[in-house]
């Protein structure tokens, strides 16, 4: 007779996954708003909308989702996980709060080779910690185990973000004129895009461990540098709303920087004078640009080079700017350039200058 | 001087991922209600929640997320994507239709080896005519090409749904009682349960081939047997709740089975006695344990084992709930067997007899 076969001889754990699942939930249940109605463990997570959505004359939902791209690779290699739980939250919750979105609930997604409880719980512990910087209830999510999709020690994390905004406080950018100011907001380095050029850059051509200092980034370990979480603009953005900054649009600078997601929020036949001398971007720029002998325009379009977060408003509002995220320490704001009409419909949206 | 290195040379092919995002927008756009606000292209998606929430005391939102386990090794293995995307909307939505809720919306997330357009537009075309079905607007995704995570031709899918229903109508199962009616209505085949043991019982052990028609399976290959989507109980459901049978509570069959999901929604202290004689599974399942000598415990704990999903009711309504579901041809629905008071708190939740 042959031998019985059954799903953990089949590679896949089901108590693993179960003593992860507890840890998950111990971190998860701290993120709770009294609108989270249950825990983790029923079919659906339940949040009620009542408060949320209290006043609004025609509430809408704004959603979004997102991975952090191969910086997992990264985490893997310096086996450092609570950042990235910390960046899926900012990456996903920030494209969300750039709408002008109050975000509500969070719901991750993570695909791995084998469910190791440990990682499970730095990764939620992550999430968490940002969920409650922001605000969110971290309200439910699925832990896969794919040995067969996955190789050993990979893994794959996936956010969801859920919002509301009253309709006409939505921030879409239409009222942008020529003459507006981008506003710049610093950010904590690479965020989560751009990661299989960094990677291949510094550790096939450069030829670096993680652990290595170089000394470009003046005694940090490439590690410290590169798995500094994605900065957290939940907050600093209701901030900046709630002093009635007349903002017009704001861009979360993502995959194709500042490129490509400026003019997403630029009405037709404008586009953005951007002065590259108005801000330093962080050293690990220029040593990946250095050793990859990268273009300046590719650089500027596989990386945010520096600028988390464009705000678009009337000119002369740096220092209101500056006092509604004064707490937000790590945050700084510069006058990267203007608004300005396209002379040409087929130009490019964003122009760089003073290089 | 050295080479310059850019991201497509990195791996990632930004204008493949953007003709994959020209096509999606196409199909995804064929689900949208009037309620979504924005195309795929900005920053998060919107939805007017107005409509939807109308006349709703408490408006509670109900979310999910889940992928398809390994599912997807078997859809490469016969290179047919289509139905994956109807796999993953019917089994992320089915997991709030059975808390009661109205699915609103859905996003998806897929990580692959290499963004190959045809692929993509397959999984959307799915996972449209899915979300057609259930009335739900496919409002967002993203689609992350990373082949350092991802083998050749390997990918992973996650759904996210978000759904609402007032507070007072949330079917939790809170009002089960002994003698209540477990009413079973049929899955189309694994659903996007069990996959790493298939896989390894009828690939490895078994040594078949997808394009293999096993006698056992009546003249079908196994592509067709195995990549049957998973039904689509969203509107099934809606039609039950609108004739107004009493239901009490709604398992999803997913992972883990008859022997996990039963006992989701039962009260405490009550348990389930199913008669296994009420039903006969697809032949897939008596394939699968015959060649893998798998028990019958496992079996149930590890595949739906032909019901993908328990309906408690007051006994006496199965004509009631067929007449419903009328229009639905391929469920049917069959008595499995009753709530009974556990005689023992420690016992197992579910019990078979009838073997």
């Amino acid at each position: 007779m042959s031998e019985s076969m059954d799903y953990k001889s089949a590679g896949v754990d089901i108590e693993a996954g179960n003593e992860a699942v507890r840890r998950i939930k111990q971190h998860a249940a701290s993120t709770h708003a009294k609108a989270v109605l249950t825990g983790l463990g029923s079919f659906g997570t339940m949040y009620s909308l009542r408060d949320a959505i209290e006043g609004m004359r025609d509430p809408v939902m704004v959603q979004s989702t997102d991975g952090v791209g191969t910086k997992t690779k990264v985490s893997v290699m310096a086996r450092r996980y609570e950042d990235l739980g910390r960046d899926l939250v900012a990456a996903v919750a920030g494209d969300i709060a750039v709408m002008g979105a109050r975000p509500l609930t969070f719901l991750d997604y993570v695909g791995m080779h084998k469910i190791e409880s440990a990682v499970m719980e730095e990764l939620v512990r992550g999430m968490s910690a940002a969920c409650v910087e922001a605000g969110i209830s971290l309200v439910g999510g699925e832990t896969a185990e794919m040995p067969a999709v996955y190789a050993k020690d990979d893994l794959d994390v996936v956010g969801f973000v859920t919002g509301v905004v009253d309709r006409e406080k939505v921030l879409t950018g239409a009222g942008i004129v020529a003459g507006d100011v981008l506003y710049g907001v610093s950010s904590s380095g690479l965020h989560t895009n751009g990661w299989s050029l960094a990677r291949k850059v510094l550790f096939e051509r450069g030829g670096y461990t993680v652990d290595e200092c170089p000394e470009e980034l003046g005694g940090a370990s490439l590690a410290d540098v590169l798995l500094a979480p994605h900065a957290n603009y939940v907050m600093a953005i209701r901030k900046i709303l709630d002093a009635g900054i007349p903002v017009k649009g704001m861009a979360h600078i993502t995959g194709g920087g500042l490129v490509e997601n400026v003019p997403r929020i630029l009405p037709e036949g404008l586009g953005a004078l951007i002065d590259r001398r108005t801000w330093a971007p962080q050293p690990i720029f220029g040593l990946m640009q250095k050793i990859g002998s990268i273009e300046d325009l590719e650089m500027h379009r596989t990386f945010n080079m520096g600028v988390g977060l464009v705000i678009v408003a009337p000119a002369g509002l740096q220092r209101e700017l500056e006092a509604a995220m004064a707490e937000f320490s790590a945050l700084r704001v510069w006058e990267l350039g203007r608004v300005e009409p396209l002379v040409d419909p087929r130009d490019a949206g964003v122009k760089f200058g003073g290089v």
